[in-house]
């Protein structure tokens, strides 16, 4: 292998261009002939939320701008649009010398959000604001998929702490980096994916597997050699053969480990009867004053299961949660969706069924009472006096980010910050009521006139 | 922004390399320490099927050899791993030097794959045969998941063709790239995605949105646009405001286009009572003339729903499948594992309770009677006789690839083969009977001595 095959790029900045639908090109082109390039405002945003979501936690922004500051076709991009033969000339030049050069207000990242609230909202010349659709749709719909699911076990584990061991599971490699940047906005104490440690300063976390008990002659010889390794690391992986028999046989090598300086740092286990093998090896290891060994389980996590153990009383100190987190199994898209909602001659409105779009710039104002969230309103971005705080905030202007991203833990206090102001229904994870999003009287009176004026 | 940053790769070949869970490091430092180097063989394969999977098609391979034949470690790697003060330094140094130097038996992609096969098959000193696991099972598990969920959905077609519309959807930017490819293994005829059409050659295919309809000032000036800069491509979205007026419409704009020697290619509905719509919009076209323009059909479209469409008797020509494909939403992961199955001293067994593995050095016969498979045998790789073709191929040697990458057309050809081959039930959307998978006499007595001896 060569240095230079090293150092190829798996995908370029400039790829990311065409990380697109043809249609927003198509489309694009049609504009650029047309001299259709005036401003328009789409809005990226959830119609509604799966039965399963009670609100969503926003991420993904921080990737949109690096995106939206970022973007121009580069001369192999061109050349391979032209190649289709699908584009014209003009749209070709235009291309060329395209920068994103819009306004963008957003959710921060963090953030609550509900259904029909615009999680981004872009304003730019209608050929730029049409083809960042599929990117930002993919980025922020992912992102935000895996912080809210995040989230969900984070209020499923209490004060247990929970470890995103996804990237086995999760969809290539990109999303293996950004679940666990969102897992760990949405709460995760840490991963196991070394790359984002790298990438995002997110803390390690990791134990063994099964294949390395199973390379030494006897569990003991294994246990003993990864405590001897790792003295102040170790969480031993005792399910292979007995779990109580594994227990034992790790008292014991954290009793020696004790006895050479080192500390044990917990048990895991993988399968089995969770509730029942996790009270006899609490046991085992109090029996023998390994109180502050903490037990770990993984193994199908989610939060519906965590919970089930939790409430059954099993003494369990932390999770290490993988598929469902990392694909937020039970739902794996959000279906977001991102609509034109204001052109240079006014607000629109789409009317298909089951589809209808809310019209005009809108800004989303959040009414607390006690620290709890109660209701957001939706309403025009120029009205005055509706009271509340506004949600979304000016984050990029002409084309440049208005402040530098937001440090990752602060992003993350932010989301724990905004979970403990969640009203009890939503906390719980079977959602009964839908938290209140209503229309300012304004913005209502305007949907109702659109939909005359249609029919 | 600088052209520098333009250029700046998003992920590096290098990066790879860390894409691992911590875990596969720790162990792997442990390994070397003890000079516990010596091969060993693990396989990677689906314990079981999902309920609603009865088969699955191989896809990721390629990639996972490209990885194979990448990795290392390069000083921005290795300082990182410094910096965490985990590590040794005689594994540091083990790193440095690394490449992947083993040998690797495969499924080959668009091959028919069951429960308990090795789609993976890999035999390496220890150290690297354990720090490849993470990636192989992200890459192989992620694009076997989409190649068998697009296979379903070709079967549920049966003549008509669909397209892969997720890139909205999926999972990040890699999962874009790698659900298109997969989707076009499984049966997809083409994707939206731009640049996977780049990076694969796959064809390309689109329509318009609702955006395009609404920025002018009426559905049929915004038809004969696009009809006009796309005269031999264009798909018109009639669903803005009313179906039957839009087909209306769009026949109209049809036969102005047949007027002036283009010819419109189809119209897209992508919401409503589809069945109903789609025979009143075939009368309208048809009334005009139009028979041989399309009718696309999108929105929340599957297996089950494309062939209640098609049982209902709609004249669909084409699908549009979006996020149910790209994220394979029923069952948006499979739960592969890579276990260590023989090491420099014999077989190897895991006992953990319902993750049993089957020891020892495999080959997969499969048997067929007039065209169609009728069984597997799970056989040890030196067992002679046994009858039936082996299904795993040795791709890599002592890191090398035993061929070039297969042209992605040959494995799109391969995975309709296959399909051809699959017995009636398990072509069946809803899987009743499970594929007979057994194993041969004696790989059974093996997996019962070492139970017994274990115990």
């Amino acid at each position: 292998m060569s240095d230079a095959h090293h150092d190829e790029p798996l995908m370029r900045r400039a790829d990311l261009a065409l990380l697109t639908d043809l249609y927003e090109l198509t489309m694009a082109d049609s504009y650029t002939r047309r001299a259709m390039d005036e401003p328009a405002t789409f809005d990226l945003f959830a119609r509604r939320l799966p039965p399963q979501r009670g609100f969503l936690i926003s991420c993904g922004l921080e990737e949109a701008l690096d995106y939206l500051e970022g973007l121009s076709f580069d001369d192999e991009a061109l050349s391979y649009l032209r190649d289709t033969g699908l584009f014209s000339d003009a749209f070709l030049e235009r291309l060329a010398g395209l920068r994103f050069t819009g306004d963008v207000m957003a959710i921060p990242e963090g953030e609550l959000a509900f259904p029909d609230e615009p999680l981004v909202r872009v304003t730019a010349p209608l050929v730029e604001a049409q083809i960042v659709e599929t990117f930002l749709l993919n980025c922020i719909g992912f992102q935000t998929l895996i912080a809210s699911k995040a989230a969900r076990v984070a209020l499923a584990c209490r004060d247990r702490s929970f470890v995103d061991f996804s990237p086995r599971r999760d969809h290539g490699a990109d999303a293996a980096l950004k679940a666990a940047r969102a897992a760990y906005i949405g709460g995760a104490s840490a991963t196991s994916n070394v790359l984002a440690g790298k990438t995002y300063g997110l803390p390690l976390s990791g134990t063994m597997a099964h294949s390395y008990v199973m390379v030494f002659d006897s569990e003991i010889e294994a246990f003993r050699a990864f405590a001897e390794d790792f003295p102040d690391n170790a969480v031993l992986l005792i399910d292979t053969f007995d779990v109580e028999e594994g227990a034992r046989r790790a008292a014991k090598v954290g009793l020696e480990l004790q006895a050479s300086g080192g500390k044990l740092r917990g048990v895991r286990i993988d399968s089995g009867d969770l509730v029942t093998l996790t009270r006899r090896v609490r046991d085992i290891l109090d029996g023998e004053g390994l109180q502050d060994v903490s037990v770990v389980v993984s193994g199908d996590m989610d939060e519906y299961r965590i919970s089930e153990l939790l409430d059954a009383g099993a003494p369990i100190d932390a999770f290490g949660v993988g598929t469902q987190l990392g694909t937020s199994g039970d739902v794996p898209s959000l279906g977001c969706v991102y609509k034109l909602v204001a052109d240079h001659r006014g607000p629109k409105i789409k009317l298909s069924s089951g589809k209808a779009t809310l019209p005009g710039r809108k800004q989303v104002y959040r009414f607390d009472a006690g620290g709890v969230c109660e209701r957001d309103v939706i309403a025009l971005e120029d009205e005055e006096g509706l009271g509340g705080r506004p949600v979304l905030e000016p984050v990029m202007r002409s084309g440049r980010r208005l402040r530098p991203a937001a440090p990752l833990e602060a992003i993350r206090e932010r989301a724990q910050e905004s979970l403990r102001t969640l009203p009890d229904a939503l906390r719980r994870l079977e959602v009964a009521d839908a938290y209140r999003v209503e229309l300012s009287p304004t913005l209502r009176e305007l949907v109702e006139q659109m939909h005359h004026r249609a029919y």
